[in-house]
């Protein structure tokens, strides 16, 4: 068993100059408030007294983090992260919670043959014909997000005929086809964007991004849909209500 | 609504020659498997006829998402990532079930008085005392995350003196003090880590890490406590059921 150890920082560390710089950043940020915009990066660097590459270093990460946000060649405070819940319930309903104005713009819906791996997880034969809807999501008509579902033919064989992109895709199974959910794995994880991802959200590529990978089931426990589900992660976090096992 | 697009890489963007290495080295790392060891830099930069800084970012992106990994001065094909499912389950137990061995550093046990934040979750009175335990998780010797914990001093009155830093602060909480838990509301996001964060983890700062907040509540319903844990965005990965919902 080690020692305690007096918190702060480790003795063998320094404080790098431009974290000390974010520090001052974050204060100005709450004086500013949500909407507020930053003086010039040239004023910052003489107020703070650092070179402009070490105050770059600091606003780039308060970029990242999604505490600033580039409005055309200003910089502002951003918004809180929107919080979504873990759940089956869509993201126009999550989105919408918040007060903010959901939306969708389709990217792509293309029939395909599946293969193994996805035949398994949809329980359909390799070879079977499977959608692949592909839609960027939008809160506010602002680019946060890339849906990508994966379902077979047969569960909605009219997916290209009878479905507005711009809607609920759950909303669809429900209402044409009578199908809900019995429930759903899901797995969350931080990746970056690859470069496609990247030009399709219009963020910059270094963004790190959480991933939601889903796999669904319908109320009879069939095996329902494949959902890839790519948020901008500077935009936001999720929020789930955990219950004791057993 | 949009026509869909053809699904790609959109017509104004370019693939980087770093991600086409990139690509390259991913069939390489599926290749070699898990604990492969790859050629040094230079044999790669010829390999695939690329300058060295352009083999580097493709490296750096395989390193930050967990694809690979540093062994002294070599670069090895890095396992896969941890899944713990998001419960209340213990650290301990998540890292057990996939046959890793779970422990912990401690870096400090200290009291403060409750700031009102801090209060008002906790249930108590502003300036009451509360501990602040701080512990490095690991698996398999290897630093993964990092847990911060705040509970009121009045729930564990001899947290200091009767508390082994090493083992399981949940299993300590039932078998000592007769505390289960009823629920807990639970946040998350991917943050950068801070250099103290980056420094006691031993990570790269520029790694996204997966920050999850907890507030949880004992089998009465009353707060008990906030959690903060940051784990390592190239090892972890959560998994939840989802179940529907009303």
């Amino acid at each position: 068993m080690n020692g305690p150890v007096r918190s702060g920082i480790p003795e063998h560390g320094r404080l790098p100059k431009y974290y000390a710089v974010k520090g001052q950043l974050t204060e100005l940020i709450d004086e500013l408030g949500h909407g507020g915009m930053l003086p010039t990066e040239r004023e910052l660097a003489v107020r703070y007294g650092v070179a402009r590459e070490t105050l770059r270093q600091a606003l780039r990460e308060l970029l990242l983090e999604g505490r600033l946000r580039r409005r055309g060649r200003n910089t502002v405070v951003a918004g809180p992260k929107l919080e979504q819940p873990l759940s089956l319930a869509s993201y126009t309903e999550g989105v919408r919670r918040q007060g903010r104005r959901p939306g969708r713009l389709l990217i792509g819906l293309e029939r395909f043959s599946a293969q193994p791996d996805l035949a398994a997880l949809l329980g359909i034969a390799v070879g079977d014909p499977v959608w692949h809807l592909e839609r960027v999501l939008t809160a506010d008509d602002e680019r946060v997000g890339l849906e990508s579902t994966c379902i077979a033919v047969a569960r909605v064989p009219e997916l290209d005929r009878d479905f507005d992109p711009d809607s609920s895709f759950y909303a669809y199974l429900r209402e044409h086809m009578g199908i809900t959910f019995g429930g759903a794995t899901e797995r969350i994880e931080t990746v970056s964007a690859t470069p496609r991802e990247a030009l399709l959200i219009g963020t910059p590529p270094a963004l790190p991004m959480l991933l939601l990978n889903r796999v669904s089931r319908d109320q009879h426990g069939e095996p329902l849909e494949r959902v890839r589900l790519l948020y901008r992660g500077d935009r936001f976090s999720f929020t789930t209500e955990l219950r004791p096992e057993g």
